[in-house]
């Protein structure tokens, strides 16, 4: 039918100013000759044609002329830019025809497994941004409950062929990632220098928060630039072996970017998507050695370690298939690594760590350490077993400050504001005893309502963790904020719940790590 | 969180001349200082407080402050119908917090089912606009491959409870309802008028065409206005026994037209959720005796006769819970039903059945008397066996037609164009022989691609059904449209698949029924 369409006036491209994220979006007026919109009574799909391009797009219908005329076409900014032909051009517009791979979903969702062409047609779909919102929520949920070795297999292998595929001379490419949901715990900025002055190498990508105060890339961009391009990071690399960016201009693994924006709101978190996110990001960066930072925690993403052994169990699998070596650590996830949150507290901690300050949080630097330790190991040269004292030695001599600092350079100043906020409020025990548990969730509720991660400067800084003894009336932590209304907020956030609990007898803290 | 976001500048409402259809959008500035848009990155939820109503909504984001400035928030025609506070006042906007119901549909993806409570919250918040699209398919697919009779029986009675609940004086009140698919059939104009002339009540609710050429609505709409309120429903049922009403206006169930909206886009057809959605309308309805329409064919709904069977016993078990008396018929669906296939064009058929004109289409007749005919049989005061010499006699006196007519008259006359298209194409035979197969779904391609529903008079006129002798050239139908470009595709389609097949030997046509 698609042929045939082309009979129907044509209308010309407008763009309309609506950012509408990962979605096309287009806006119709309801005279319109070239589809006639009521058919469609309210949210559609429609496929646009022009020069042998297709893209799929949600409609909106408007009676507003000065929005978008009978004979014109109204793209949303991500659809524009999508679509990448200039205004005034003129358009084929057609009711969409569902991508032929949503077949394999709905065939799954009645119980069948995905084939491995099913699953490489998806991706293709997905990152092309065929598929709508719904239909990225239906290809999720069928795959929510059950998951076969071979689909997760294919989903991986597929992901990580979608986009930028990073290749290295060198033939030991070393990695680390975590799971998060921890606040504070930048060992990434302490880890990556220690390994890249011993000389692996390292090219770091991180993400920036989405529903944490701060992700790596944030933090990162209070010290250096982090936007880079794959060239960019690729010359950075070349010069210091390793690297901290961010890994969005880098476009390794799209499909993960779009099925995690679907998985957030929607608080699917499975442990195959899991998996078939990291692991397909890092084939994509040419990782051959991976180590993966499992926190357990009552307030982290995973509550015990029969949980953590399974994923691990899985991290193993995956990673043997594809040839990587994937080691996986299971750590203490009970409370905040370091005594920052926040990008500029977070950067000042990681400073501190890497400048042998005594002040420094010691659980940032020992957490550190044992990571990089294990990363050390891949290198051949190195004894079994000495990686623990090398990674202390590059940290105590000043090598990996050097190594930190070449690589600020090599990527460039930071752009943003990196003072701290100027309006702090402290929140104190309201009784003796010893801190007994911090809840992790709600520091990360009340460092974002701070301001965090947009406000660089805002968030919280520790001055006490579990086990520490406190009196009533000492600080526990300090709020930085900018904005009046912020600080409020928080402020009356911690009044609801302040994240510590205080004990009368020291914690007995269970060492998972 | 939500006490303390009051704190934040509140922005005033402006509209937005956007059809968003089900879903609430709101536009915002990325300047706003009520909510920093940039954290949600694209498409998120956010929740619109005022005067104690609390509304759910996707956020859109613009940096045109001719569309919304940044001391304001649009709302999308849908958002600020529903919201209904004026233009100019203030809102308090947040995050959105996920409906607490999303727990249990994410409990059920992975594997547990649901408590009628958690299917009740479900429904409640469906009904409310609380799901966004990407939810509502959540909740769909969860439920897809498996349903536990309890499950589907709360979800009956929390649908039917949703929306309004008709209540009528007397004790029996029939209805009818066909599960679709099938071109023309429209049985229910001939069915609904004799049954009121006979005596019983059938307040009869009708949808509009959504993926059809025409719904029985629209097809009413030709002969008498449809789109009437609960309370001139009444009135006419109160006059005449009977009506054929749009159920758009009258509202029940609907949670049901909201869960339709998502199945049809993603291609989702499950017996459980059209079980639910036609009992929990008939429910709604108030209806005691209900007559259930299952079409078999090649291109029907169901395809054969066992899933015939399992769906009837599916329906019989529901009722049955409910205590409604449902009686369930398989008829052929292997081709149209009557000649016409467009509102204007059914209309004529079923006027011309109504009466008695001898080129009226006999198997719209014979099957409108034998689906009346059961209806009939459910006045204890008629004696078992004779219901289908009551229908004729009823259909040959003209008594229906008088009944019709009374009806139309009391429902108020038709405001819509009535013509029937003036530009025509007819499509011939390439082949002498026998019609043995006709393509359902390919002419309700060809009756909308014309025009129909939007244009009434648009539709297809058959000359010819499965068995009839057909010459090289004799024409096989006809397309009306009234547009030339619209004309112009129909016509091309035709030749791409004219749904016909000319075969040698006389049909052995499958009789399902």
């Amino acid at each position: 039918m698609n042929g045939i369409d082309t009979l129907r006036p044509q209308p010309k491209i407008r763009r309309i100013n609506l950012d509408t994220g990962r979605e096309n979006v287009v806006v119709i007026s309801r005279r319109s000759r070239a589809l006639r919109p009521e058919i469609f009574r309210g949210f559609s799909r429609v496929e646009l044609r022009r020069n042998g391009k297709v893209m799929l797009a949600t409609l909106i219908i408007t009676d507003d002329d000065a929005l978008v005329g009978p004979d014109d076409l109204g793209l949303s900014e991500p659809a524009f830019r999508r679509f990448a032909e200039p205004v005034g051009s003129v358009v084929t517009i057609a009711p969409a025809v569902s991508p032929e791979s949503l077949d394999a979903v709905r065939a799954k969702i009645m119980g069948q497994t995905f084939s491995a062409v099913d699953i490489g047609a998806i991706v293709d779909d997905l990152t092309h941004y065929r598929y709508s919102d719904m239909e990225i929520a239906a290809f999720l949920i069928s795959s929510a409950s059950f998951m076969t070795n071979d689909e997760l297999i294919a989903l991986v292998g597929a992901m990580a062929r979608a986009g930028t595929q990073l290749k290295w001379s060198n033939p030991i490419i070393v990695d680390k990632h975590c799971i998060g949901g921890i606040p504070g715990n930048r060992t990434s900025m302490i880890v990556v220098p220690i390994v890249a002055a011993h000389g692996l190498t390292i090219p770091k990508t991180s993400s920036r928060a989405i529903t944490s105060p701060a992700g790596t890339a944030d933090t990162m961009e209070v010290l250096a630039r982090v936007d880079v391009s794959v060239e960019e990071m690729k010359a950075v690399v070349a010069a210091c072996r390793g690297c901290l960016v961010w890994g969005g201009h880098v476009n390794l693994s799209p499909a993960d970017d779009i099925l995690i924006s679907v998985e957030r709101p929607l608080g699917l978190d499975t442990r195959e998507q899991m998996v078939a996110s990291i692991i397909s990001k890092k084939l994509a960066a040419g990782s051959t050695h991976l180590l993966i930072d499992l926190p357990v925690g009552p307030a982290a993403k995973l509550a015990n370690t029969m949980d953590a052994m399974r994923l691990r169990k899985l991290f193993e699998f995956v990673g043997d298939h594809f040839g990587i070596s994937v080691e996986v650590v299971v750590t203490d996830g009970s409370q905040p690594i370091g005594n920052g949150i926040g990008p500029v507290l977070e950067s000042r901690d990681v400073m501190a760590v890497l400048a042998n300050d005594p002040a420094a949080p010691a659980d940032l630097r020992e957490k550190s350490l044992r990571l990089a330790a294990h990363l050390l190991e891949y290198d051949p040269k190195l004894r079994g077993g000495s990686g623990y004292a090398r990674a202390r030695e590059l940290l105590d001599s000043g090598a990996a400050l050097r190594q930190m600092q070449k690589m600020i350079d090599a990527q460039g100043p930071p752009t943003c504001c990196t003072d701290l906020g100027n309006l702090t409020f402290d929140v104190t025990a309201t009784s003796d005893g010893f801190v007994s548990g911090i809840d992790c969730l709600q520091l990360n509720r009340l460092a974002r309502t701070a301001g965090a991660p947009i406000d660089k400067g805002a968030g919280i800084k520790l001055f006490k963790k579990i086990g520490d003894r406190v009196e009533q009336g000492e600080p526990l932590y300090r709020i930085y904020a900018f904005d009046q209304s912020e600080h409020d907020l928080a402020a009356a956030g911690t009044r609801t719940n302040t994240a510590y609990t205080i004990g009368n007898e020291p914690a007995n803290r269970e060492a998972t790590s």
